[in-house]
């Protein structure tokens, strides 16, 4: 067991240190956890350079503001966070995200368009630490799997089709499939082929290397831990290779499109500045790339903790990526969040405390200090090939068949999620899935499984008599409904009842069989009522069966057990067995519910 | 048993019968249906003419309107309509709804407003109709009790708010509480005394009216029945005699406002024109209108339809009611749906069928004829009493005392749907409260109940273990949760069994305990099978226990199953005696989920 995982038992502590993570882990670091640290950070600076660049021209910002969104954000989030191998900064989908936000109020290349990325980077901050002391994280549960996993797929076709264009040297935008697709085609007899052939080198190395580089190693004496961190680093080495090819060759004098002088320096500090009228237009894509950007970073470290028995505080969590956005956006930098590749390369590499995230902080600090004006010759076609290859590794293609053989209502939310991002946009799409989830849920509710059940022979049982061979009665007909009772289905239960009953002439009494009935709300409450009259004027008692407690208590607190024409059985076997007995609807005469008021 | 119950089996028939139930009850009509109808028709319309014109001028429109808008809907609601007896044509709360709505896109008094009460008419009977081809009816569940009846109070304060200054001769207005008191208060001093005067022994007469008028009648030897209702005659006595007082006392020259001139004549023909950006605009309202309207015109229906044993078909309804609203629009009218109090004055009069409310369609059309004139000196101060004393008596003063007790969430929907109404105005009450109860609903889903229970000494039987006094064992824990297990509670699930099992160090089996579950959705599998491998990780078994047949159907679909570390029971009593006899967590070490992936 490592030191951090000792440390895990009381990481979500109380007081200051629930607030402050690093007080309790920091109290316990030594030696050995930091060179496991030093280790980590290394690896994953050099994985993260090219990365932060190549996601900060994704957003369509200068590629400097991705190694700004690398730095102060990483120390924030070691700060507050509680996942100690999360690694946070710029990662593709939330790039997606800023552009088409960004771009919706201003041009790429513009002071306005890098302002209004830092606005978002500010406001969706401010929304997740405001939703962490609030303990609003619950928010997050609106996002279901099937529509996140359709959105990371759509999106992830969107980013490779916008990268595209990079790597044929072409122009165009546009931030939907068609729109995508139609600037692209008629461009296609133009491709620059240079352009073209450095960015299918970079593409084919790099698909090669997150294969068959680490055989390679293993083959060449490496050892096997060491190979696997080194084939991370397949991008630093299209990187260094695109960039001697082009001071080799002359590439950018033939029209090959390179990243350009990177001013070397610290990042600049400072808030954007207040513009309500901004703020206000970009209030909802600040929201959801709030959400996505913590449902993904969640999930990623609910899966790394777990591997080592560590826990994170999702609320804290809130705390963490809030400080994470807002560091980002007083250093100039882009919308960060917890990335899935780095994180899994900052845990594999060893890294026990979020101090990991601190070394890489600095390493990317000295990138951005000494390496910046040695990046001015990298090839963007090279950068959009490590996009494309990242992004195709995050499609799940297996998901809508594995959702479709589940589950048809799961596999329609993510099927309108994806549709809707590809042909309208990612902000579409997101709230798009939203509304089908919920629509599709509370369609469930609205219309819920119901069935008419019977006693199978010889047992205290009761199933459907649709499914098995049960014994029934025509003067007592028992309904068992499987959904809580409650305004979305209480006309429903009016009708279907009433329906049943008026199918059958005999009848003398039902039975509401409630073994699945977890609640019973004002509405529902309000339709048994009426069904409990509408019954009695037809002679028939309404009887409950199998109550849950939690349902009595409220039901004893209402007027409605008084008004009940029938009983409530503790069981069903008990409501069967007295009611079968009992065809001429018991002695006395079901009371009748209108005459008191005499107005017939 | 009368006639009209006698159809009524066969009420919801099949093809052109069920589109136009008139084919089916007007088959069996004969003499003595007829002179049922007339009675109850001759009736209403007593009732009818100084409501219509009170809700009219309500609206804000002239009082001739709500005449043209008792007749030809009346007539549409007869053909297509189920109910039998309920009366349709303006309502209070329609009218203040439609008010709202016309003035924020006209002013008062111009034709523009007119126009766009004739627009509201035409697009709340069209949605109407729209709903009922495609069966959207269950889209009126969304306005929960709570909602309703919280929203037919607060309106009813406000409409009873805004005839005060009716009733004082005084001007001003306002959408809201605040504003209609801001603007009435401060003329207080300027009350017209002669108009009080007149509005106060109007308001009290009517009060007496509605109580003493058929004690009074029963008294000097009129039968029960028709005393009953010649009591309802009350408005048309109220009017009569106002008119009287103004003619006798020359009250109008004396400053008492009154109706004026109302042109006698049939009503004009011809839809409102065609005006995109205006109907854009009401889209909105419109559609609440329609919904609102439905809601309560379907509630109304269904109670009067229930005392006879006779059914209505709420998608026909809809059918209905939209053709009663779209002949509103196309002559001259405002938007209507089905009344409470003259529905049951049309059903206490003895009507059968809606012939009833084609022969009240007769008579108001005739008063248009040949009452008009004779209305011009009526009192504007009589007809605000008669809003009044209506209106008042739709208060439900003790509904929220019985929610409060029965629920409080349901009182929390109907306190957000007052309180905005009062504040904010109709349609931010009504959306208000619709989200309210969404939100609320999806809240108890996202934090459901959930037990840890345990087995009743001597019984097969499970129990929560902060309730009963039961056995448990340290290296066993069941959980029963009272709830679907969807997108809405599936981290909840998640975090709520890794606390339990973390403070559990003896542990060795969870068993889900499953009964109340009536689904399980995609997101939810996901998080059983993070917690399958994070308890795999713990060297902790999860078994699930009482599956129900569709969740196991489903369940089957998956490869959870098969992943599963423990078994699936049938019975919880069958887990809980297998699993209480393995302290050790079984002869084989559970699966390591991780292994495979060689991550770390």
């Amino acid at each position: 067991m490592t030191p951090g995982a000792g440390a895990a038992a009381s990481g979500a502590g109380r007081g200051l240190a629930r607030l402050l993570p690093v007080l309790d882990w920091g109290r316990r670091y030594d030696r050995q956890t930091l060179s496991s640290d030093l280790v980590a950070a290394l690896v994953v600076t050099i994985m993260l350079v090219p990365q932060s660049l190549a996601y900060a021209l994704l957003a369509g910002l200068p590629a400097e503001v991705g190694l700004y969104a690398s730095i102060a954000p990483l120390l924030a989030y070691a700060l507050f966070g509680t996942s100690r191998t999360l690694a946070v900064g710029p990662v593709a989908v939330i790039a997606l995200m800023t552009a088409t936000a960004a771009g919706s109020v201003a041009t790429p290349g513009t002071a306005a368009y890098r302002e209004a990325a830092l606005a978002l980077a500010l406001l969706s901050g401010l929304m997740l630490l405001a939703m962490g002391v609030l303990r609003l994280g619950f928010l997050a549960n609106l996002l279901s799997h099937p529509v996140i996993s359709g959105f990371i797929t759509a999106s992830g076709i969107l980013i490779a089709t916008s990268q595209l264009r990079q790597l044929l040297g072409l122009g165009g935008g546009g931030d939907t499939l068609p729109a995508m697709l139609g600037s692209l085609l008629p461009q296609l007899g133009a491709t620059h082929l240079p352009t073209l052939a450095v960015g299918l080198v970079s593409l084919l190395f790099l698909a090669w290397a997150r294969r068959g580089l680490k055989p390679l190693l293993a083959r060449l004496g490496v050892a096997p831990r060491t190979a696997e961190l080194a084939a991370r680093g397949g991008p630093a080495l299209a990187v260094i290779g695109a960039i001697a090819a082009v001071v080799a060759f002359g590439l950018d004098a033939r029209g090959v499109k390179v990243v350009g002088a990177i001013p070397a320096g610290l990042p600049p500090l400072g808030l954007p500045p207040f513009d309500p009228a901004l703020w206000t237009q970009l209030l909802v894509p600040a929201f959801l790339i709030a959400l996505v950007g913590f449902v993904e970073s969640v999930s990623v470290a609910q899966t790394l903790a777990a591997r080592r028995r560590q826990r994170i505080v999702p609320d804290q969590e809130l705390i963490g990526l809030g400080a994470a956005n807002v560091a980002a956006a007083a250093t100039g930098g882009m919308p960060v969040t917890g990335g899935f590749a780095r994180s899994v390369v900052n845990f594999d590499a060893g890294a026990e405390t979020p101090a990991a995230g601190a070394f890489t902080a600095v390493g990317i600090l000295l990138a951005a200090l000494f390496l910046a004006p040695l990046l001015a010759k990298l090839p963007v076609a090279t950068l959009a090939a490590t996009i494309i290859v990242a992004v195709l590794s995050i499609i799940d293609t297996k998901a809508p068949l594995r959702l479709w053989r589940y589950s048809r209502r799961d596999f329609a939310a993510m099927a309108v999620t994806i549709g809707t991002t590809l042909l309208a946009g990612v902000e579409p799409g997101i709230v798009a899935g939203v509304a089908a989830s919920l629509v599709l849920h509370l369609a469930q509710s609205a219309r819920p499984h119901a069935a008419i059940v019977g006693r199978v022979p010889g047992t205290e049982h009761f199933r459907n008599v649709q499914r098995h061979e049960v014994i029934t009665f025509p003067h007592l007909l028992t309904v068992r409904v499987d959904e809580s009772l409650s305004y979305l289905n209480a006309r429903w239960l009016e009708e279907f009842l009433l329906e049943e009953v008026a199918a059958r002439p005999a009848l003398r009494h039902v039975v509401l069989m409630c073994s699945a009935v977890n609640a019973i709300d004002a509405s529902a409450l309000e339709s048994l009522e009426a069904i409990n009259h509408r019954l009695a004027d037809a002679g028939i008692r309404l009887h409950l069966s199998e109550v849950k407690g939690p349902v009595m208590d409220r039901l004893t607190r209402s007027h409605f057990l008084e008004e009940l024409t029938g009983r409530v059985f503790l069981s069903q076997h008990e409501a069967f067995s007295v009611l079968a007995a009992d065809p001429d609807g018991m002695a006395a005469p079901p009371p009748d519910p209108w005459a008191p008021r005499g107005l017939i």
